[in-house]
């Protein structure tokens, strides 16, 4: 089949949005809400490397959407659409195609956004997918990592671990588990509460390679100290029953990846939203401080994911 | 090196505009200015398949970037800003990052576009290169491909077929030709004649798979007929003296790719912008019609690529 002809096939319908242009010209053109700032992030999913071969095809165009607006949700930003570039083997056929385009599809409806175009590219040895999201938000309130405070609480809006322990049942390292599998291949980026940070959180971030590495980045960036309680974490009750009673097993899922919580920091006084836990504090100074159920400091031997070059 | 410390040497120092936020954050932020439409574009440009393995990093750079603004050219549009997903393999190392850097901050520079943020993945079997480009146009003013009109004269922005010859070089089929090559390796997008192309011309995209098949979509997007004649069609010197004389040649030249000059269509009566050829004309009907330096129809073996799934 001629790529031509296989976007027109699958993706075509889904870029219904005038900005579009019915992917016929050689950019999209988006007039973005009176008064609003855009807000933009690309982010990439390799065969191999952030997804396995063997995943459904659906749930990896899921997961290509989910990361990019976990982003978004991480700004506080309304999703408005995403450009996608489709790098494929030969081992994403006409069937494969057909599933991812029904995943993206779903995701598409699901979180109100708008297919706008992109790039297809074949004869790669492994697919390599890249997606670019661009968000509204009002002008100036745009959520940073940046502006934590002494004084602040330290949240995060769920369980975590859960989608580390999805990656090990996906790996056949693990007893099958359908809902610690959704929680590796179908996050949930967390855009409703992102929107309802703003004006209220003083930083805020997604986690994406472990909730102590980024909560260490968090600290980073805001110029302050930041201690995170190991036994605040909320944990699920199906992560609970597979990892060891206590701080190391605390430790393996605050280490983890995948999750796509927030992570943020209130001031005394504000109301936290619904459904978050507070898992630590910010006070002066600098790095991140790991504390165990009984009080003691911990180090880790590690925080979380580092890609090394 | 850790991703983050490469990150920070070598892209951070490009990503100064307010946008990128210091690289520190989940996505960038962009202030559009009052009143403008935007034009957001994603081409991806793989190793082996786009460019060749040994091909000087910093010209990968430079084409990443000129292939994307090329397509913000083709719709009349002012860059502001991109976002770079910078897929490694083990064949990237540090020096190579380094040239690649380099030549993208030359680009950024001569463009005068802004880094913004973006993604980097290593691990992959081979280089994948995405870039988002995102401009700028006055709202009801991007050009497109659907605009023309029977009468309408068909144009072209410069020499065509100059890149096909290079690539040609850089595979050692041919014999070294600095100039030649430097059409395959640096193209220029043609930003200016875009801009000014705005409220003259009726339709206008960039030549990146050949000619003649990239005429033949401007019929389609358009609902028109389109001719190119090709004793009309722009040699330079160098090229003129690689290909055979008359017709033959002149195919090879309209059916090779990457030149990314702008073809456009032009109502009779509005002045042609300097330094462009007329090849053609727009009528009543569909499809296109290539004419030989004879007068009579030609029909090619091949249009130019069209990418095989």
């Amino acid at each position: 089949m001629r790529e031509r002809d296989l976007i027109a096939r699958l993706l075509a319908p889904l870029a219904t949005a005038p900005a579009a242009r019915g992917l016929a010209d050689d950019a999209a053109v988006f007039a973005p809400p009176l008064g609003r700032e855009l807000v933009l992030t690309h982010d990439v999913l390799a065969a191999g490397v952030h997804y396995l071969p063997g995943d459904p095809p659906s749930d990896v165009a899921w997961k290509l959407l989910a990361v990019n607006l976990s982003d978004l949700a991480a700004m506080g930003a309304r999703p408005a659409g995403v450009l996608l570039g489709l790098g494929m083997s030969a081992a994403e056929d006409a069937a494969w195609l057909t599933a991812f385009a029904a995943g993206l599809a779903r995701g598409l409806e699901r979180w109100n956004v708008a297919l706008w175009g992109g790039d297809t590219v074949s004869g790669l040895a492994a697919a390599v997918l890249g997606l670019t999201a661009v968000g509204t938000v009002e002008p100036g309130t745009a959520l940073s990592r940046a502006g934590a405070k002494p004084g602040d609480g330290l949240w995060v809006s769920g369980p975590i671990g859960d989608a580390g322990l999805g990656l090990a049942v996906a790996r056949g390292e693990a007893p099958f588990d359908k809902a610690l599998l959704a929680r590796f291949r179908r996050p949930e980026p967390q855009l409703a509460l992102g929107q309802a940070l703003v004006g209220r959180a003083t930083a805020a971030m997604d986690v994406s390679d472990g909730l102590l590495i980024d909560a260490g980045r968090l600290a980073a960036a805001s110029g302050v100290a930041v201690t995170v309680e190991l036994g605040r974490v909320p944990v699920s009750p199906a992560a609970a029953a597979r990892v060891a009673a206590g701080d190391a097993g605390r430790l393996a899922l605050a280490t983890a990846g995948d999750d796509y919580a927030l992570l943020f920091t209130l001031p005394d006084g504000i109301e936290p939203p619904a459904g978050c836990t507070r898992v630590g504090a910010v006070a002066a100074g600098a790095g991140l401080t790991v504390v165990g159920t009984n009080g003691a400091v911990i180090v880790p031997e590690r925080l979380g994911w580092e890609h090394q070059l």
